[in-house]
């Protein structure tokens, strides 16, 4: 294995194992040790990737958005649904996912800024909103900046109920219904009646996902290219 | 002072103390010794009325149902959207509303049940969901229990990025965002043209319900009765 691609195989074992002791202890008590303990690494390891505590949950958070990449559909609509389904599905599976939702969530006594995750994931949606809006997908009276707010508070709301009363295992499902609830208000009403808002969707497109990046690393790796 | 009236007023400003740490320091930083600080009362003051600081924590989130009590309304939809907006306003204004939203938000290393405050939140909004659908104010498709926990779910997410954003100030104006989305699936057409759905709304309600307090109080007094 090239230097590099092991350097970066370190760098998400130690933010896996990271997100696994925040999503299980919170920031605060949450520990560098703990952190080494489960991703096996050693000290001098992790630090030459994360200077810091603060710099490990940074990361995670960082994770949390740029890890949502569907594929294109006809409807846009229907990317922002997947995107919101995906999401769903991972805080059930991804650790990452997991610990940056704990992170998201906590209410600040320390140094981190939640902000930034909330308004990165609401940047997020008000583009595929644009683009919506672009293709006559949505309704005029809709204020885009508003609706994804919406979206990022309640979505925020849901994982915390679906993780207390759960353990995220009906997050799709209270997804599923909140779109329900506001697409009506949202899309025009030739395109709400092509959007599919199964719960089982995440779980699919989350595969096919994970296909493809498999078959683009296994094609790098052919022509030798490093690691992604 | 009655004796009676005189504990009252004690455990009042314990609990108020108790909620006020944790909202500032969520619970597993909160300490009893804290509590006793802020509300200059003494140990063996706290420990009449409360037992330890997962009692403490109990009460508070006990009040977070409890003290949402609106006025009766012609239209029951319109009382769910009250004691969302009356909700909404106390959580900019009053400690122990603040100090419940933090508990009943944060994701537990620690025995308090979580789960049961969100519970009870849903009966409630269940409970005013079936008089409306009763009174034939919301359509056939409606699912009660799945909108509730909606509301109670988006609710928590709603005032969670409120506080990370604006410290809660535009709460209400996100409440009325998220009514405005969702009462369209929900209520009957000629219902729908009929809800006040104004943010402003909670605040004035709000001083409605205090002065109406404050008159039963003196009307109690005047007839001897123990404070309530």
């Amino acid at each position: 294995m090239a230097q590099q691609d092991r350097a970066i195989r370190t760098r998400r074992l130690i933010l896996e194992a990271a997100a696994s002791v925040f999503d299980d202890l919170g920031y605060d008590r949450a520990t560098i040790a703990e952190v080494l303990e489960r991703a096996g690494v050693t000290k001098g390891a992790l630090y030459f990737h994360f200077a810091s505590k603060e710099q490990l949950a940074l990361a995670v958070l960082d994770e949390h958005v740029l890890d949502i990449a569907v594929e294109p559909q006809k409807i846009k609509l229907q990317e922002f649904v997947d995107a919101g389904q995906v999401l769903a599905y991972r805080l059930r599976s991804d650790p990452i996912q997991r610990g940056a939702a704990r992170l998201a969530v906590e209410q600040g006594s320390n140094h981190l800024d939640r902000k930034q995750s909330m308004l990165a994931w609401t940047r997020f949606v008000v583009e595929l909103l644009d683009q919506a809006r672009d293709r006559g997908e949505i309704m005029e009276s809709v204020v885009v900046p508003e609706t994804a707010e919406l979206f990022v508070g309640a979505f925020a709301g849901l994982q915390l109920m679906s993780h207390a009363l759960t353990n995220q295992a009906d997050l799709s499902q209270r997804l599923t219904i909140f779109f329900q609830h506001t697409l009506p208000s949202i899309a025009v009403p030739a395109i709400l009646a092509k959007l599919n808002l199964d719960p089982e969707r995440g779980a699919k497109l989350d595969a096919a996902l994970q296909g493809k990046a498999l078959a683009d690393a296994a094609a790098d790796a052919e022509a030798g290219v490093p690691a992604r």
